[in-house]
């Protein structure tokens, strides 16, 4: 006896998950025009014929969805990231019963996400770490697994995103610099390959360029305390420093710090600073680090209610995320030179 | 469309029968070395995956392990080793097809682990955050749900666990201090309702004990950067405050480090200062830390191939962690009055 095709059966032939062949087939908005289409004529193909009994069998969910981590181990540990987004999507996640499938892939590889489509586990995922010219929000529209881009909007780029922009905060803390003075002020990015690597330089450039100052001291680092330090070393080794550096992140921010310290570099009076995320130890140092805080654990809020939406098909709620803030403390002053 | 390949494609390129290929992707003992190796070398290439829905009829397995973490949001996001370990996890996970089911509870509640063996969606768990006398390996006992136990070991206390002994690094860190002539040697410790503040504080107060001196200098703290600056505070305000401080965690150490500069406190000159994780920003503190490295990446990979083991109900391979050791940086010195 040939037993009757099944959604399953429908997915795998069509390469796409459960609740796409779900979606398709119980004509629910959220899927590329292209993919129902293919869903369906896969369907129409194999013979697949609704019953009660399938249709109670597509809407049984996986009740899980998925957090593609794109890093290699090393670099996920040191990120203050992680941690907080994942408590906030946690608030919302099991309070609605869905567990989160964490996978930490060194590259954000094709194959993982085709995996967890195939094979159902998971009703839709996240996307972080969105590279320049990603490829995976193409290929998740192929696979009908539904997406939250989670970062910063990329200019250009039309994936929709979940995030809280990096702009306010970077031009918080340049404003806050050249109100106290300086006009020498540099930048120790990310890596411009990585979407909030390029948004806060991004921001770093328009809000020298708006305060008719050149934006031409900029090194790229990698995030990491290392590449923070050495960044540092170099911009302190030029004929003519800078007065203030504006760091792309915390543990840059603090490596460089405490390098320009050990120099006998007095901060605030020789040389200003500033972070960003406010990590916890960020209020502690010596100098405390004036930094650029976000609400993470509420945009992982935010985005885990976004996925449930688009899985439930359900209108998106407005987000309304607080925006990036400039917390000032001890490592910014007046710069050198100027009466306090 | 492209099929996936079968176990029988991957015995024929491999050359070796159904039966070792099944043995090597189960991870079965009975197999040399190269043979396992080579099949698994040649599944990788035909990119052969488990299919979790024919191994889960056949074996009625959920592949699927979890890991709940019993913190409120806010101290799982300030801890360092989660990130490393759940990297480690991932690791070896991966590889044998399993995923990763995180859930972040405000109390490793009873329901949580109850409905994770009702529901069948894992088929064991991690348990971390071991309280002293916590009630959760017997619940799990009583639900037949396999478990690996993440920490120290508990004196009196039989639950098997798999840890790194905190012991010899922070043993270490006193033998250290004392041979840099110390003699007022303080702790801060984290809650001693957590088995790892318990064992860091107890490895502290034998150190002490073994070098004669006594050890009535203990602050209790929760772990976090606060806590360690607060607890900082009150050791210094002491009519005869410490030479040197040992904190249970890096973060306490950096917040308790720079609460003594800002009271122009020279480390190491008049105090000495350790911690306990080797975060990343630790060698690049000015001064940088002297603090206890554990390499709790491999930790995670031993603790997920343990919990695989108990699974597949197979013999435990050994589990040979290197041991905590200290690393020796600048923000330890010789006790001040001695000659350098």
């Amino acid at each position: 006896m040939v037993s009757r095709p099944t959604i399953n059966d429908v997915a795998s032939a069509a390469g796409v998950s459960k609740g796409a062949v779900s979606f398709a087939l119980n004509d629910r908005p959220g899927l590329a025009p292209q993919t129902r289409q293919r869903i369906l004529d896969v369907a129409a193909e194999l013979g697949w014929t609704p019953s009660p009994r399938a249709r109670a069998l597509s809407v049984s969910k996986a009740l899980a969805v998925g957090l593609v981590v794109a890093r290699p181990p090393e670099v996920f540990r040191a990120d203050a990231f992680f941690p907080a987004f994942i408590s906030g999507l946690e608030t919302v996640l099991s309070r609605r019963g869905h567990a989160l499938l964490l996978m930490v892939a060194e590259h954000g590889d094709a194959a993982t996400y085709r995996r967890l489509a195939r094979e159902g586990r998971v009703d839709g995922v996240f996307v972080t770490d969105l590279q320049v010219d990603d490829p995976r929000p193409a290929l998740l529209e192929e696979l009908g697994l539904p997406a939250v881009v989670v970062g910063p909007a990329v200019e250009g780029d039309p994936t929709p995103t979940l995030g809280v922009d990096d702009a306010p905060g970077v031009d918080a803390a340049v404003t806050h610099l050249t109100g106290l003075g300086h006009r020498r002020i540099a930048h120790v990015s990310g890596p411009q390959s990585m979407v909030h690597g390029r948004s806060r330089r991004t921001a770093w450039e328009r809000a020298l360029r708006a305060a008719g100052l050149p934006a031409d001291l900029c090194v790229e680092a990698d995030f990491s305390a290392e590449s923070g330090a050495a960044a540092t070393r170099e911009l302190l080794d030029l004929a003519e420093p800078p007065t203030a550096i504006v760091y792309a992140n915390d543990l840059m921010a603090m490596a460089g710090l405490s390098l320009a310290v050990s120099r006998g570099i007095s901060i605030p009076g020789q040389l200003s600073v500033t972070g960003y995320d406010d990590t916890e130890i960020a209020a502690h140092l010596q100098p405390s680090l004036t930094t650029v805080s976000t609400d993470v654990v509420a945009w992982g809020r935010a985005a885990a209610t976004r996925l449930l939406e688009l899985i439930g098909s359900q209108e998106p709620t407005p987000v309304d995320l607080p925006p990036a803030r400039l917390v000032v403390r001890a490592s910014t002053g007046p710069a050198p030179g100027l009466p306090t």
